[in-house]
């Protein structure tokens, strides 16, 4: 069984990236520049914009943070990123999800300028993606895939199942590894909520990639010998031996299934680290303009 | 087993959107109008416009048809988009594909106003289909959908199969059919060419989806008793006894595979009615603005 470093691959390609940042300084250029909006307190979203923050910063990077209070109206939210996307400094920006339920998603997210959308949620850049064309892909499913290619994961030809059927995760992951390319080409399964056959789909899985947010939902009884298993749940359980008062807990049974397969990842350490570094590659795509021009 | 009567699901439908023209008329409402620009003389296309063309009139709809040469530049195409975008008497326009290989088909169906794209093939359109947002749907899977819910058919839990990843047809009916509603929630695999396991898989599933363009590629031996097949295939043979010199072959077995199944389409008369009936569907949604305002 051979672990996959999410952290160690994270480290890899975020120092390629601060190398790129530190030419095009020295070339002259702006550095890029992340702009990110959160919504009230929530405490996971306040610990992923930090994370983001700091990341910049490690870059080499600017960045932004843009406050609002749960209360925000959407017209005031969509005041700001029409602001955003007409803002030249600013290269990329997200709007840290969820949102309050008096604000659409959905609207919010549409109105952010695709060139700009690089958390990869505008319909232009799924739409995009599921054409196969160049866009901003969406970072966690993109750092899936970047944990398959430094692993150099054989995936043609292969039954992968996705446990999950999300706008964000579990769909775009399903549409990238079935496409004609590598990684990809795979048959691929989307299993969720409704399926009646889950654990024989499973069972019959070569790559397995969980994206369901149901603490160790996936128990060795569901895994074949030899299989890949991807875990992108990420859900904080209370504890009482942690500073924080919570520890991080993955959708797959870890310690029971780990012994069964080829590779896996752990929860910390695996999909988590990957998903920052793919929204980084992206921001800095977004300043490089090789996407749109 | 029950043959899906496609050609009688499509006369249902035409006759209720004829309906609606003739009291848009009466209220004093322009009758839609639906654009169809056709590039070169590809015999299959040809039929296909034709066929649209047709039909608009058959509904009561106005239709345009803008015909090209083969050598049609890209520029003097785009200008086309650019015109039919902002002509504010045509409510919907199409494409037709394939285009020849000079012009870039992406950029083509980009350039076209989502707005009035009733092939829903833009970006914008995918996009918004994979987050389950109103949308235009690409005609031959909403016409698959309509046909399931015509009939009733279960689909919730369901193993759906889908064969070919084509972006017109494979990738959108897998969306559609893993999407919380009915029809929906399947567990949905998508095989094709590269995939290791297709006739396991075929034998797993309760609705089969065949969208690949090999003639008689379903054979009985892959198909598992009471499955619903829903063939999508179109294929023009050659042949002696027609007036036209070919005749149409679907993807499946048929006459092998029938006795087997709960349901199934046939070819000619199953989904290819329904295809354009959706495309009509869209025209008349466009004209209403019930999408897009």
């Amino acid at each position: 069984m051979q672990l996959i470093d999410g952290k160690a691959v994270a480290a890899h390609i975020k120092a390629e990236i601060a190398a790129n940042v530190q030419q095009l300084v020295r070339d002259g250029g702006r550095p890029p520049c992340l702009a990110a909006v959160l919504v009230g307190h929530d405490g996971a979203s306040e610990t992923y914009v930090a994370g983001k923050v700091r990341t910049c910063a490690e870059l080499g990077f600017r960045s932004s943070l843009i406050r609002f209070d749960s209360n925000v109206s959407e017209s005031e939210l969509l005041e700001c990123i029409d602001r955003l996307n007409n803002d030249g400094g600013i290269d990329g920006f997200i709007v840290q999800l969820p949102l309050p339920k008096h604000i659409s998603e959905a609207k919010i997210l549409e109105a952010i300028d695709y060139r700009k959308d690089v958390d990869g949620f505008h319909p232009v850049n799924i739409g995009r993606m599921a054409a196969g064309l160049p866009c901003f892909l969406p970072a966690t499913p993109a750092g899936v895939l970047e944990l398959l290619t430094y692993y150099n994961i054989e995936t043609s030809g292969k039954h992968c199942v996705v446990i999950g059927r999300s706008r964000i995760v579990g769909k775009p992951i399903a549409m990238l590894m079935m496409q004609k390319a590598y990684p990809g080409d795979c048959t691929v399964t989307v299993c969720h909520s409704r399926s009646n056959n889950l654990r024989e789909m499973c069972l019959s899985a070569d790559i397995i990639i969980v994206a369901l947010g149901v603490p160790h939902f996936l128990k060795d009884d569901m895994v074949k010998p030899g299989a890949v298993v991807i875990d992108v749940g990420l859900t904080r359980l209370p504890s009482s031996v942690t500073a924080t008062g919570y520890k991080l807990a993955g959708d797959v049974d870890f310690s029971r299934v780990a012994p069964l397969c080829s590779y896996i990842t752990p929860v910390p350490g695996g999909v988590g680290p990957m998903t920052i570094v793919s929204l980084m590659k992206n921001t800095w795509k977004a300043a490089a303009r090789t996407i749109y021009p």
